[in-house]
């Protein structure tokens, strides 16, 4: 391990940390909230003198870097980040448990926004708004976009890839034009473009600046942090619609976006990822707009809000309209597969997405046809194009910890007594980013309740979830920490 | 397809379905049951008449078979037994209904154990017996013995082999001695011997013959269908600890026995897999009887009962003491991970089985390791012994079609409004045999109030189980069926 490079980094992590509290800690001396200034105005000296030291213990770093110590320092980035997020929680004493404070910041950062806070309205406007601004930062990662912006950027091209790899969401990661940095302002471009529509749209309806900067920060980041206690329910349908609009495209492939710009609508139209996730979000709305018909006065209402709930599911957002636990399991069965699949890789969300179930499929219809033809070749294509083995290979590699962490997981939790039902969701809404659950860990109610292991075991799932799992397990891993 | 081998394969099927009913008939005509007579009667003269066609039809075959077709073959034989199975019980209108008299006859043939009645001591003893034979007739396979038994076995040596694969469980396949006739007589002789012990130990405890024979069938089988509506619950401890004993020694991989006889009692002791198997029982008797220890008046109940849990479940028997869906979460989630893990390959227990986790684990500390090194090239081994990278590729396509087809059956399963914990443990009891699960399905609960879509699905995911998942879908792939 180069320890002098990671130390860059986490530099970096440090100083954009005490930058982004800003406006929380302006917001704070606004509304006079003394607590919460304290807690905003320790947390950036801490994190300033902590990016001085790092900064002297990184002179003289060559830049080279391996791949794997891409993966290791962008979680020890994360980790830091959530270490240092959680501070202010703490010392205004808003969250008074560390544990607690750790995991809403992971919740955040992650774009999670599972919630160990009972009731969200008494936090102070800073906090809250702190809250939603991680949902923002964590939705495109943050490592890349420093790298890009910083000085030496063009000197840093070629390992500020490996941990565009280790940073972003999905199985393969391309590269829009030639020059990395320029991809990365490129997509955080759109990110912003994009967010500032939803914004407008927000503050067009009956939302209030504060309200509408805070319900973009989750929608844009698909984090789903609320402000109020009952998430989007009390907003008009307007603000509901427009929301459920921007949860799915910021669910779709920020490459579609560039694509678009460039006028190559065909290649978007004919993009199999897109097109099966705009399948699987019709069939969803449609099956639960029809098994939910009964609960709701008029067909458009029950459709507004299966629209809502899918698109705040399937984009890993985990917003509510209404207390969806409520509705029949056959509407539940469906919003958990939609957990597990999440939207398009190279967006913000979470879960497993649309890219890997398609090379799932395509991979065991191709296992199936090499049964039958034993001795013909057969090559997975997406888009028309073959997929290298060796991103078959790392799917596998994907699947299986997929697989052992959520069992692990399960396992571990149960052990607060919860039903099967609540533990089993709370694992899939942490691991894939989504936040609420059913039962116990619904719509309507939080996490507080489980006990510290569990936290900490969700904790590592949001974190896992998030950098896709083979980041954090490296992290973890005594081999990586040895010299070259 | 080669249609004139798969006749005779299904011919051979049908006659040895008809001599398997012949107890049963014997027993109802003692016992002076009319209608169960006239089922058992009607459907030996089905079976007998459908063997003769098929003998027909089969006339002139060569004896060559690919793969393939060992699978789909193997796949059919399984779906006409059991269709033939399920007659006696709807002709004799003790179980009226077809869909539920199928579901009853594949969870007997594939060991699962899962039951639709509400009262199984309303069955007469011919029917108990056809139920319980079902698990042993099911628990070893039936074609490479009747393969093994008839006068061209030798003839047949090449092609028995993939009916072989296709049959047992496990990722890898290995014959024991060169000849597969004489390994399949080993593994059938071994099966007959214990079954045998099982039988005499029970017949040792308070059980008349006929109830011990019924218990023997489903504990060898690890069925674990029970002719009393509490299952074991109201047996003494003798009697409940000697299944717990057998259901473990059952899911032993049997190729360990062998190695017992041959005196090399070292390369047994240190077989990683038995080795796992062994710590995972352990840990979580351990466990659970820690957790459930104030549920009972001595710490030697409670450990008798978790013992006796652990091993039904760990062995996808499905057998209970007690009705443990009222035990606490935390060994409700223990018991399913026990669900997925399954016992050894090579015994007759369903689930993942031990040898396919200790691959996973293995695959993923490669995939980590070489993240780390990337230069250097990693050979995952089994005991001391390098896998063939074809096993860890086929563990892969394995492990996408498992998780493909718990979340689809899932899904589907929802429709009929159970709960959450419900439908997952219902999916996980059918698809890896086991039996019971938890809420609506628990071990006092059954299958019954499923619709009839959720019971064909649950029909599947049990035949998909047993014959780990790709004879199944290669039998429904269109491919298949075309002409060599």
């Amino acid at each position: 391990m180069n320890y002098k490079i990671m130390c860059r980094f986490l530099s970096l992590v440090c100083l954009a940390e005490a930058v982004f509290m800003l406006p929380a800690l302006a917001i704070s001396i606004y509304d006079g909230q003394v607590k919460a200034i304290l807690g905003f105005a320790i947390t950036i000296c801490t994190a300033v003198a902590l990016y001085i030291a790092l900064k002297l213990l990184s002179r003289n770093n060559e830049s080279r870097m391996t791949a794997r110590e891409g993966f290791v320092c962008t979680a020890a980035s994360w980790i830091l980040m959530s270490l240092i997020g959680s501070l202010p929680f703490v010392i205004s004493r808003e969250i008074p448990s560390f544990i607690d404070a750790l995991f809403e910041i992971v919740s955040g950062f992650t774009t999670t926004g599972a919630s160990i806070l009972a009731d969200v309205e008494a936090l102070s406007r800073g906090m809250l708004y702190w809250r939603s601004f991680s949902h923002w930062v964590g939705g495109m990662g943050v490592l890349v976009f420093l790298l890009a912006l910083s000085p030496s950027g063009k000197k840093n091209e070629g390992f500020t890839m490996h941990l565009f790899r280790a940073e972003s969401p999905g199985p393969e990661v391309g590269k829009l034009v030639p020059k990395l940095r320029q991809t990365a302002l490129y997509l955080y471009g759109t990110y912003l473009a994009l967010s500032l529509l939803d914004f407008t749209f927000l503050i067009m309806g009956d939302m209030n600046w504060f309200e509408a900067l805070c319900t973009m920060f989750g929608t844009a980041g698909t984090g789903g942090f609320g402000i109020k206690a009952d998430s989007l329910a009390s907003y008009s349908p307007y603000i509901q619609n427009v929301t459920t609009v921007f949860m799915l495209l910021f669910g779709v492939n920020f490459s579609c976006y560039y694509l678009i710009l460039l006028g190559q609508f065909r290649s978007v139209i004919r993009d199999e990822e897109l097109r099966l996730y705009f399948c699987i979000v019709a069939l969803s709305i449609g099956l639960i707009t029809w098994n939910i018909a009964g609960m709701y006065d008029t067909l458009g209402e029950g459709l507004r809000h299966a629209a809502f709930q899918v698109a705040s599911i399937i984009s890993t957002s985990g917003f509510s309209s209404v207390d969806f636990d409520l509705w029949p399991t056959f509407s539940k069965g469906i919003l958990t597969i939609l957990m597990i699949t999440g939207a398009c890789a190279g967006s913000t969300c979470g879960g497993m997405k649309c890219a890997r179930v398609l090379l799932l499929f395509k991979g065991l219809r191709r296992n199936i046809r090499q049964m039958v033809r034993p001795n013909r070749v057969e090559v997975v294509r997406v888009n028309g194009r073959a997929v290298d083995e060796k991103v078959m290979t790392g799917l596998n590699g994907y699947l299986s910890a997929y697989m052992l962490i959520l069992f692990l997981s399960f396992a571990v939790i149960c052990i607060d007594g919860f039903s099967i039902g609540t533990n089993v969701s709370a694992v899939l809404a942490c691991f894939n980013n989504i936040g609420p659950g059913f039962e116990a860990v619904g719509p309507m109610m939080n996490f507080g309740n489980f006990g510290i292991l569990s936290k900490l075991v969700l904790i590592f799932d949001m974190l896992a979830g998030r950098l896709e799992i083979f980041p954090i397990l490296l992290f973890f891993a005594p081999g990586s920490w040895r010299k070259n």
